[in-house]
């Protein structure tokens, strides 16, 4: 199935200059969305992965399906103030901002095979500070795994220890 | 399978007095978080839902896995200035503050059958404001589950004319 041509180009959002892939259309298209997640739910058995983790909001949308569809758990990796117990805690710099991350401290089990999913690949910042966050807390990041990776950001490079697919590049 | 007992209980959060009722645990357990979306599924079936619709970032932890258990598209409800094309909106008050959502404008077909999945039912400002929005584009609203209810809350009062169901009540 060829997933790009559910993927619509917005220019100028979420400012000027930028182009945004949006993938509302593909989530909308109940065999391309499912077509999606089975891709990933490969993924994770061939990784072995024992639980799936994801940042929000988006990372929800395509980690919560695989990890249901194997009978694992999910991990939300959230924003300050949203997780209630006590957390772990990452910032990371953006281009002109800086952003916090949260995982709730008991969250991952030390040598646990960690599957990250989320649906944008582009500077890399939120998949290291999620990496980061697995690791601090003695998880094994086995796999990485994106919808949609912007080649022209390299932000694989940040990633080269690591397994790391995605389903579409641009 | 007796969910409650993956609902940590947390005192005096998001604020002092406020009992927190923390998914979390459900979500980690394997077993229990495809229980949970299982359970919605039959429901998805039960109303015959076409699509199924969930407001960030906690209604998409359900809502994908029935969507792609099923095959049916799922269409996030969002907070401000994240969808990228032309969208609906409203705005509905708060305790203290007030909220506002966002569609896609595009989103819902005219007598399309939605299914509205949430965590959680408490006193129902945040799904009111979902079904307007799809009944404003014309989508029927064919269900309504959560994956908790607050009774004291009695959200449940403002969805009279509803089909709603919820797995757990506290």
């Amino acid at each position: 199935m060829d997933l790009k041509k559910y993927i619509a180009k917005v220019e100028d959002f979420p400012k000027k200059g930028i182009v945004f892939r949006d993938i509302t259309p593909l989530m909308a298209n109940g065999k391309a969305f499912s077509y999606a997640t089975t891709k990933f739910t490969e993924f994770a058995l061939e990784v072995d992965a024992q639980v799936i983790v994801g940042p929000e909001a988006r990372g929800f949308i395509f980690g919560c399906p695989v990890a249901t569809n194997l009978q694992l758990g999910f991990i939300p990796v959230r924003k300050p103030h949203k997780l209630p117990r006590e957390v772990v805690t990452i910032s990371y710099d953006l281009e002109y901002d800086s952003n916090t991350l949260c995982m709730h401290a008991d969250s991952i089990m030390p040598q646990q095979r960690v599957l990250i999913i989320d649906d944008l690949l582009a500077t890399g910042g939120t998949v290291k500070a999620t990496i980061d966050l697995v690791e601090q807390m003695g998880g094994i990041v086995v796999g990485i795994a994106f919808l949609i990776e912007l080649k022209d950001l390299k932000g694989r490079e940040l990633l080269n220890n690591y397994n790391v697919t995605s389903l579409m590049e641009f």
